[in-house]
């Protein structure tokens, strides 16, 4: 029996995380549920945007699946900056990508995303991270993220922890704040290794999601909120619109080549506050050694 | 007795619409002040902060001056984009940019800045404009806004409000929403004619915008507020965000030379809602008609 193509295993992939995921996120929740939107691509494909809004944990969730084909648009083309000899002219590209904003602030805001991409100049790569964003430092909860994380990639050979915890590193920061976006996780593209094995490792992640998150929400989303806190949280949501909107290139890519407005900006967050200078949190607290965390070099974790 | 050169000439005229529009506002506020924050630009230059947050009027309000000079820094020369024989090494700028967003849904939020620009290549210009985004359409509010600024123009050969209603039109649009930002106001750059005429020009412009604006703001200052027009509000605000933070020139070029982030993001409005994919407001609410204005083609106020 021959087996499906590439392109159709990883979209089934990435589909069967939706669901498992979704389904574990509203469980934890409790109240709100998942809405569905299917959309269509006119040039070729679409997708099933799932969003939980005002939930008892989740202020906002958004787990998101594509699949879209097609012409090349030049905006592509410019962005892959292949050889002159493999510039596109029709591209595959299929993905899920996933934020959750909980109501509390002492829960990590996490965002994760697993891709797929093929060119008719035979080219054919994987990509993907995942990243945690506390608003206060509590060292074991990045401990415990990046270990899963971890694990998930030693039991690949084509995955390297090491090398994509300093990617991640790298990409979430905001240079005009000097800040990094949070304790980091793991950033790969253009993996372009064996199919077969890269998705085997996708899967693997991706499964390893759920129990490296929720639990972090689990723990936290009880702790009593003082309006300090509640106001450093808003402002420090700030900064992640600050981040998707200046200097995310999936987003601001997104933006530029005409994807579903919604489902791009599903990933902010639902309420924010941008306060001028606003004053840093008192020194000995959670937040403090957040903020300290983020202005400094990056850590290990794991 | 010898003129004074225009870049002081500028800078001073900047300095007394700061001083003289914070009066205003702050008598108008009757609450809250301005505070002052001054900065020095460690490359040459520097600027005065000054912004209200948390008023009983105006939310967050903020007039800044700058006057910035030394080497010019790549991305300028780049953002420049003059003929070659004409890149510059060195550049002077000064200028002032203020935003006003009111408490209230019913009251606009108001943008405008004037600016002057010099470079070694024996080059220098004008530039700056103004406009108004109100969150539920009120015709009149738009037709005295427009009025004014046309008026202002109209007394100085140099302005031309027709040309740069248009110009205002085609910048303050979000093309991923394919929506305009509000009702427009005027947009120029590159002003290279008679320094004198058009400093002149700039003064009447400025001074006229305290008219232009605050009325509208006492006029619908004390209407009542549903939760639901508090919501749009917070919503429609995203919109400001989306476009300072992906398309506005002057913050993301700001943030790529390493202006003061703080005096930058002063702009943004202080609290916001990012839904997901939320209801229109009802037919026949000036909150749909202004939804139904944005995302139709631009209208004829003055």
């Amino acid at each position: 029996m021959q087996e499906a193509p590439m392109r159709a295993r990883a979209e089934a992939l990435y589909a069967r995380l939706q669901e498992s995921i979704c389904t574990a996120a509203a469980r934890l929740d409790g109240r709100a549920a998942f809405g569905q939107d299917a959309w269509d691509r006119p040039e070729g494909g679409g997708g099933l945007t799932r969003v939980l809004q005002d939930g008892a944990v989740f202020e906002k969730a958004a787990v998101n699946v594509s699949a879209v084909w097609g012409p090349a648009p030049p905006a592509l083309v410019e962005h892959l900056r292949l050889p002159d000899d493999r510039r596109p002219t029709t591209f595959f590209a299929t993905g899920i990508s996933m934020i959750f904003h909980p109501r509390s602030p002492h829960a990590p805001t996490f965002h994760a995303n697993l891709r797929y991409f093929e060119t008719d100049t035979e080219v054919s790569w994987f990509g993907g991270g995942c990243d945690l964003t506390p608003y206060a430092l509590h060292p074991d909860d990045a401990s415990h993220f990046h270990e899963v994380v971890r694990d998930a990639c030693a039991r690949h050979a084509v995955a390297d922890y090491r090398a994509w915890k300093g990617w991640c590193d790298r990409y979430f920061f905001l240079p005009h704040r000097g800040e990094a976006r949070g304790v980091g996780g793991v950033f790969f593209d253009h993996l372009t290794g064996d199919p077969d094995a890269v998705l085997a490792f996708q899967q693997d992640l991706g499964e390893a999601l759920v129990p490296a998150y929720l639990p972090l929400v689990e723990r936290r989303m009880g702790t009593p909120v003082t309006p300090d806190q509640e106001r450093w949280h808003l402002q420090r949501r700030g900064r992640y619109v600050e981040f998707n909107l200046v200097h995310d290139r999936g987003t601001r890519f997104g933006l530029q080549t005409g994807g579903r407005v919604e489902s791009i900006l599903a990933s902010l967050p639902p309420r924010v506050r941008f306060d001028y200078d606003p004053a840093p949190p008192p020194e000995g607290t959670p937040e403090r050694a957040l903020l300290d965390l983020v202005t400094g070099p990056p850590r290990d974790w794991a």
